[in-house]
C-alpha cells in the first residue's frame, strides 16, 4: 500500500492523480491534500478521500475549511502555508510524495520529501531546472526517488535503460497554439489565443510557457538532470500531433517511444503502480484511426525561449534559475496584459544578461539566487512598460 | 563471450549477423557457420572468421569446399546435410545459435538447438508457426532461450514486460510492393514486381510473402507463440514507412513501440548483445528529415493471406502446418512462372480447406502433417495449372 501526499491537489495533475488514486483503493491510500487558492475543491476532495491532512495557503483559509469540515465525522486536520506543505511531504507514514505544485512554490517541499527520503512523484519541473543538481545530491543521500510525471520525461523513463547504451534522447515538441503562426505575427496574439493549447487542457502559467516554448525548454533541463545528460544529448522535435511522448536513441541504432492519447492520467498511472502497471481509465491509441505522425525541427528564432534554455543549460546552474523566475514575471505581467506576447522572451533574455554564473551550494543559496533574478526581472519589466 | 553457430550464414540475416559480429570480436566467437547452396560466400565468410565447423548441403559440395580449404592454414571441419547442421546446433561447446534458415528447412535444427538449452536467435519464422507450441515446452524443459530476431518481433521483445500488463500487440506492415495496388490489378502483376520491396531488400521468398501479406500472417502466428498471446490480443496496422517496427498496448493506454532504420543489423545487434546493447554500426533515425508516419487498417479482401492466417491461428496448429506448407509450394510455383500472383492465396486456401484439426504430439507429427500438406497442395497445384 502506498501512503500518498499530494502537493497541489486541486491543480490539473492534482486532479488527474485522485481520479486514478480513486479507482485503486487496494493500492493507495490518501495521506493528505493541499491546496493554494481553490478551497472549495480542496473541501470536496478531503469530503471524499478523508486524508489524514490537508494543507492550504494561510490562517483565515484554514479558518474557512476548518469551520466547513465541523460538520462531518472525521478527523482530518488542517494546516497552512509552507510548514504544512512541508510537513505532509516529510511525514514520517508517507511513502510517495505527488510534487504538483507549479512554478518555483514547489521546491522546498520537493527538496522535504527528498530529504525523507520519499518516494518523489515529480510533476513540478521547476524544482529541477532551480536546484537539479542539488536535489540529485538529497535523494542520493537520503535514498530518495524521482518519478517523473510529465509526460515526455514519463514516456522517456519508461523505456530508459542504463545510461552507457543511450545515444540521445529526444523530447517531443507539440509546438503549443502558435506552431503555425509566422514569427512577425507573435506579438499581436492575445492571451486568450495563447492559453488556447490545441491538445493539453492545462494550468494558465504552463499554457504558456508551451505557447511560448520554454515549457520545452525547461523540460530539456529537467532532462539533463533527470537522466544525467548533457545538453547535447538531448534534442527537441516539433511533433503537433502529441501522439508520441518522447524517444531514447540507443547506440545500436534502435529508438524506443512512447505513445498515448494526451490524458495525464496515463503518465501518473505509471508513476504511481511503477515498476507495476495499473489501470488508468484512459483508453489506448487507435492506430487505425490516428492521424498522419509529423515531425520536423524547431524554429529558435520564432522560439527563441528554447533556445535560451539550451544556452542557459549550457552556462549552469545560475542561468536556470535566472531563466526560469524571469519566466515567472513575464508570463505573470503577460497574463495581466502588461505586455505582449514576444517581449517575454525579451524580458527573459534581457535578465539572463545580468546573470553572473557561480557554483550554486545549496538550497538556501538558490533562493537567494531566485529572489535576485526576480527583482532584476520585475526592473527590466518596469522599463519595459 | 558468446560461441555461436550460424544457420543459414550467406543469407541476408546470416550476413548482416556477420557483419555485426565483426564489430565485436571481444564478444563473440564464431564457432560455426553454414549454407545451402552458397559455397563460394561460405568460403569467403570461413576464411575471413576461421570457424571451427561449416556445413554445406551434400557430399559433393563438402568435398569442393574440403579441396579450396586445403590451401589456408587453419583446421576447420566441413559437414554436410541435416546431420550437419544438427551437429552445430546443438555442439557443447556453443552458447547462441542464430537460426536463420529460411522456411520449414530450418525446423529440425532449431529443435535440436532449443534440445540443447541454447540460447537462440531466431529467424526461422517457420519453425514458431510450424510447431510454437512444442518449441516452447522444449525451450521450457531445457533452459533454452528465443529471442526473436524478425524486426517486428525483436522490435516488441524490446518493450514487451509482464504478460498481465500488455493488453496488445500490433504489429507493422508496411504492405509491400502493392500496398497502393487496386486488388483487381494483382494478378496481372510480374514477379519483378511482387520480388521488388519498398523498404528491405530481402530473400525472394520472403519478399515474396511480404508481397502476399502472409509473411505478416506468419508473423501473427509466432508472436502468439514467442510472446504466448491469443489472436485477439494480435492486430496489424499498415504503416508504409516501415519505421516504427511494431508496438505494445498496456492495460493503462500507454504504448510502447520501437522504432529504427529499416536495417536488419539493429534487431541482429540486439538480439545478439541481450540484455545489453551494442554499436551495431547502424545510424538511428533522423526525426527532423523523417516522412511522416501514416497508420491505416489493413484490406482483408486484398490481402487474403493475412485473413487466411488469422483463421488458422484460430484452428490450432494443423492449420498453420497447412498454412506454411501450401504457402511453400504456391510462392515456389509463383516463382517458377506457373501461376500468377493471387492464385497463391486460392492454392493455399483450397489446401486449407483439406485440413482437419487434431492435436499435434511431437516434431516427428508435425513433419507428417507437413509431408501430407504438401502432396495435398501439390495436387491442387496441378489441377490449378
Amino acid at each position: 500500500m502506498k501512503v500518498i501526499s499530494i502537493l497541489g491537489s486541486t491543480g490539473s495533475i492534482g486532479k488527474s492523480t485522485l481520479s486514478v488514486i480513486d479507482m485503486h483503493p487496494d493500492r493507495f491510500k490518501v495521506f493528505a491534500l493541499s491546496a493554494f487558492d481553490n478551497n472549495d475543491l480542496l473541501l470536496k476532495q478531503t469530503i471524499k478521500f478523508k486524508p489524514s491532512f490537508i494543507v492550504t495557503k494561510n490562517l483565515s483559509s484554514k479558518k474557512i475549511l476548518m469551520d466547513k469540515l465541523k460538520d462531518y465525522k472525521f478527523d482530518t486536520q488542517v494546516l497552512c502555508g509552507v510548514e504544512g506543505y512541508s510537513f505532509i511531504a516529510s511525514h514520517e507514514l508517507v511513502t510517495t510524495v505527488v510534487a504538483a505544485i507549479t512554478g518555483s512554490a514547489g521546491l522546498i517541499p520537493t527538496i522535504d520529501a527528498a530529504k525523507s527520503g520519499k518516494q518523489i512523484l515529480l510533476a513540478n519541473k521547476e524544482s529541477m531546472v532551480m536546484a537539479g543538481e542539488l536535489i540529485n545530491k538529497i535523494c542520493t543521500e537520503n535514498n530518495s526517488t524521482l518519478i517523473p510525471i510529465d509526460s515526455e520525461h514519463n514516456a522517456i523513463f519508461q523505456v530508459f535503460s542504463k545510461k552507457n547504451y543511450v545515444k540521445k534522447v529526444i523530447l517531443t515538441a507539440s509546438g503549443g497554439p502558435f506552431v503555425n503562426h509566422d514569427i512577425n505575427s507573435l506579438k499581436d496574439v492575445t492571451i486568450e489565443q495563447a492559453l488556447n493549447h490545441p491538445n493539453w487542457k492545462m494550468g494558465k502559467k504552463i499554457s504558456i510557457d508551451s505557447a511560448t516554448m520554454i515549457n520545452k525548454g525547461l523540460e530539456v533541463i529537467e532532462a539533463a538532470h533527470l537522466f544525467k545528460l548533457n545538453f547535447d544529448e538531448i534534442e527537441v522535435v516539433m511533433h503537433p500531433q502529441s501522439i508520441i511522448h518522447s524517444f531514447v536513441e540507443f547506440i545500436d541504432g534502435s529508438s524506443l517511444s512512447q505513445l498515448g492519447m494526451p490524458d495525464m492520467r496515463v503518465p501518473i498511472s505509471y508513476a504511481l503502480s511503477y515498476p507495476e502497471r495499473i489501470i488508468s481509465g484512459v483508453k489506448g491509441i487507435s492506430l487505425n484511426t490516428l492521424p498522419s505522425l509529423h515531425f520536423f525541427k524547431p524554429d529558435l528564432k520564432k522560439f527563441r525561449c528554447l533556445d535560451l534554455s539550451y544556452q542557459c543549460l549550457a552556462q549552469g546552474s545560475v542561468h536556470c534559475i535566472y531563466l526560469n523566475a524571469s519566466n515567472e514575471i513575464a508570463v505573470e505581467a503577460f497574463l495581466l496584459g502588461k505586455i505582449n506576447f514576444t517581449k517575454i522572451s525579451e524580458l527573459i533574455e534581457r535578465t539572463l544578461c545580468k546573470a553572473e554564473a557561480e557554483n550554486v551550494s545549496s538550497i538556501e543559496h538558490t533562493l537567494e539566487i531566485d529572489n535576485l533574478a526576480r527583482i532584476k526581472a520585475n526592473k527590466i519589466l518596469k522599463n519595459m512598460l
